[in-house]
């Protein structure tokens, strides 16, 4: 999607470490126009599928998918971060390893909000490794839930878990797509 | 507001010790197309006050921010829990006790993206003491920013932070204002 890609390019900011930075309008301040855009541009992809939630992950891809879901007219669902330590019965669970901030945690989904009539579209603002949405992708297949589609508004191609994704059977459609990266400079696939 | 508080009325459950769970609607699984019209709402009160930004706190706030600033077309910014012990001067930072989960916790917003020529609308899911509130107050204090309103989806009136923050000279403009609860009866002003 060039109006991502030109966004990445003109206010990313790339800090040591491969980390890229887009805090300016995706994940601390979110440029609401664009982010629409993107819903746009996943609704044109998966208008005909038939979805009936969207879903994502606590807490950078919360605005995204309201932003996505309006466009489908469907209720958004967002898997939380989970602080007990016995999580009762009432929640599918999936355990995500964050690279970025090196530890591990728990996300929860309540089985009341996700079931097996649920045709789901995953979404969240990065696909880098992809624990975060294998984690997703393991709350819809505990609940029967039919994944129609996976994406992110940017994947890192270079770290491999949109292919990882891709490999498992999933459609993954993400809106801009870094093949590489290097301290100053982006390569989009 | 008619629409949200019959919501409440319908989908919200009262769980022992005085907690509203709006979990089917607002704050896990999101009804998109209700916040939306809280969106509508607010814009129909605010729309002339030259809103420039929405602010709001991770998470539960980030969709109903979203969904609101569609309306404004203008950027939403969340504060961000803080990990870090010592938080750079880059970031404006705000101290927020949580009498929900019983503990105390610092929100930063980067200095980039709040200054004195923003109008904010302030806004979140809930209101209850106000603590949340009031550290998105002082954040916006800190950068010289004009306070133009702050709102809550839900506010518990009978719990005093809504009426704190209007004793200290802001706009409140909640859309549901409980006046009291007990286990089985919501009362709205």
């Amino acid at each position: 999607m060039k109006l991502l890609e030109e966004k990445i390019l003109k206010d990313g900011r790339i800090l040591p470490g491969g980390v890229l930075k887009v805090d300016s309008f995706l994940n601390h301040q979110i440029d609401t126009e664009l982010v629409s855009a993107c819903g746009e541009e996943w609704y044109r992809i998966f208008k005909d599928a038939g979805i009936t939630k969207i879903m994502t992950i606590e807490s950078s891809g919360i605005g995204i998918a309201c932003l996505v879901a309006q466009h489908f007219k469907v209720p958004v669902l967002f898997a939380k971060k989970s602080r007990a330590i016995n999580i009762s019965n009432e929640f599918y669970t999936a355990r995500v390893v964050s690279y970025t901030h090196g530890h591990e945690y728990d996300v929860i989904a309540s089985k009341k909000f996700l079931s097996k009539d649920d045709r789901v579209l995953i979404v969240d603002d990065f696909l880098a490794n992809g624990s975060a949405m294998k984690a997703l992708i393991s709350l819809c297949k505990q609940s029967g839930a039919e994944i129609v589609g996976c994406g992110a508004a940017v994947e890192k191609v270079y770290q491999g878990g949109g292919n990882e994704i891709r490999a498992m059977g999933y459609r993954v459609e993400s809106l801009a797509r870094i093949s590489s990266m290097t301290d100053v400079s982006i390569e989009f696939c």
